[in-house]
């Protein structure tokens, strides 16, 4: 990991200097290097060899990572967020067009690392992944204020937003080892159960956490009339007067002060945290499931682990 | 080039129906689809055959038309700009985050279509191609407002956002072609040398051209704060009085609706534009020099008619 973090402070680089400026405002905002994890993790389990001749896996690691914090600066302005990981955001910082073309220039990067890296089948698995994150940004645009939304389209935005991302970075590792199109079949199981898990516990923590352990301003989503499952949960399982609520917060736009405590009740009330989070369980099962033709192991113990970790957190 | 516009709308589905439909905004915007047909023409100047067995000229070509409408996109969103070629620009019509993830999802494609061609020497060339792009754009926001930015600094903020792509575009016709580096090298100094004198045009027409001519809004520049040679010859060749009317209106950016017609008197008056459009013919000439290595035909004389044509818009 140290070695990837190298990676991604050397390519961050460029002769115009408020691109490092920025990227040591996200190197510095840390973050938790879950996505190119997932690619070291899988390359390991996989069997890629641990030694300085095999290190294809370190530039893919940067390479997901790089692709991660494009979409993040490009969300942050989509969604005017303020903050991110419990600092100021990068466009409250250095304003939202640095955050756009230095979100481009990452993405472009990106590109470059795959391209140094020399496989047609990880550029295919990593484009397609990056199509998929912006399909599902934009599928969320066209779901917000809208409470008629299945839930079904639901899980395909946050699928495209968010495990199609997880599940590039576990495949990719399986692609670096040479292993069996079963075995990469099942490291992209694993990640995207595991990205579904993780989405819809940050979906929930949106309503449950306080603005410490959120790192972000709590209440986001329903400011923005963001539509995730505690959402939904609670507005179908809500009275006549919780519809009503609910209507006017998110399709309406409505919203005062106090909106956010009543809020964060009707949720409780509604157990609709309880709901998002089996849910989060029933996937991280599932990416728990993918995991079991590989016979046991250190890393692939730490890759159960996570699954269960990444549930954990909403409690 | 029927058949890349046929690539271009294939490429732009998308299962998300805001997707389509902000393509087809661009693509009825129309644009002179510039820089793929200077992949299509380079590729026939270097010999690449015309028939239904060599088609990977139009996969780029179209590849390169998605790059440059992914940065279009998130230029109108950087530079709040409403119209663009003539009709309002899909930020004012889709709102600013539509254009942001749109533009996130074309240059995601571009990078399948390059995966699709499958030469890493392609993907070398246009992926540097896009970080380069991205790091002209941030470079031209560093200087925004800045009237002590040097020429050279200015003649590199374009090399970046639009010489590099035209560059890119011509090389890898000669890519496809399996011509030699010598040829390669001859056909990005074309495209490099175009491309600078494509810019310096644009810049001056911001300051010369009616609307209608222009498709985008007259002095739009100017309202940005942007520095351009325009601006900068017309300042450094004014009197201390023409001094402080740029350093208002630029630095301070404090604009009335007299300043524009006052704007273009002063520009006149300090021949501003002449010395754009004599800067950009050298840039020109270069171009049409670096086909020389070429022999003689008709897709030559088409390429140096097009260096010809670009200075001639300002006319």
């Amino acid at each position: 990991m140290e070695a990837c973090n190298r990676t991604i402070v050397a390519r961050m680089q460029s002769p115009v200097p408020l691109i490092p400026q920025l990227g040591a405002h996200l190197v510095a905002a840390g973050g938790k290097r879950l996505r190119p994890l997932l690619t070291l993790a899988s390359a390991r389990l996989c069997g890629y060899p641990a030694d300085a001749d095999h290190q294809r896996h370190v530039g893919l690691a940067a390479c997901v990572e790089f692709i991660h914090t494009a979409t993040l600066l490009h969300d942050d302005v989509v969604d005017e967020s303020l903050l991110r990981r419990g600092l100021a955001s990068a466009n409250a910082v250095f304003g939202n067009k640095a955050s756009v073309l230095v979100g481009d220039f990452l993405f472009a990067r990106s590109f470059q690392l795959m391209t140094a890296d020399g496989s047609l089948r990880v550029m295919a698995i990593l484009s397609a992944a990056s199509a998929t994150i912006a399909e599902g940004e934009v599928l969320q645009m066209a779901t917000q204020n809208d409470l008629s939304t299945p839930i079904e389209k639901y899980l395909e935005v946050i699928h495209g937003k968010t495990a199609a991302l997880f599940a590039a970075a576990c495949r990719v590792g399986a692609v670096v080892a040479g292993r069996s199109e079963r075995e990469e079949e099942a490291l992209d199981a694993y990640g995207t159960n595991l990205g579904m898990a993780f989405q819809l516990v940050d979906d929930a923590l949106d309503y449950a956490a306080d603005q410490q352990t959120l790192g972000k301003t709590v209440g986001d989503d329903m400011r923005e009339g963001k539509i995730t499952l505690p959402v939904l949960a609670a507005y179908h399982a809500a009275d006549a007067q919780g519809r009503a609520f609910w209507e006017r917060v998110i399709e309406q736009g409505e919203q005062t002060d106090e909106d956010l405590p009543h809020a964060l009740e009707r949720i409780a009330q509604t157990n609709a945290i309880r709901t998002t989070v089996e849910c989060a369980q029933t996937y991280a099962d599932k990416a728990v499931q993918a995991l079991s033709i590989f016979p046991d192991s250190p890393i692939r113990r730490l890759m159960v682990d996570a699954a269960a970790y990444t549930v954990s957190r909403a409690n």
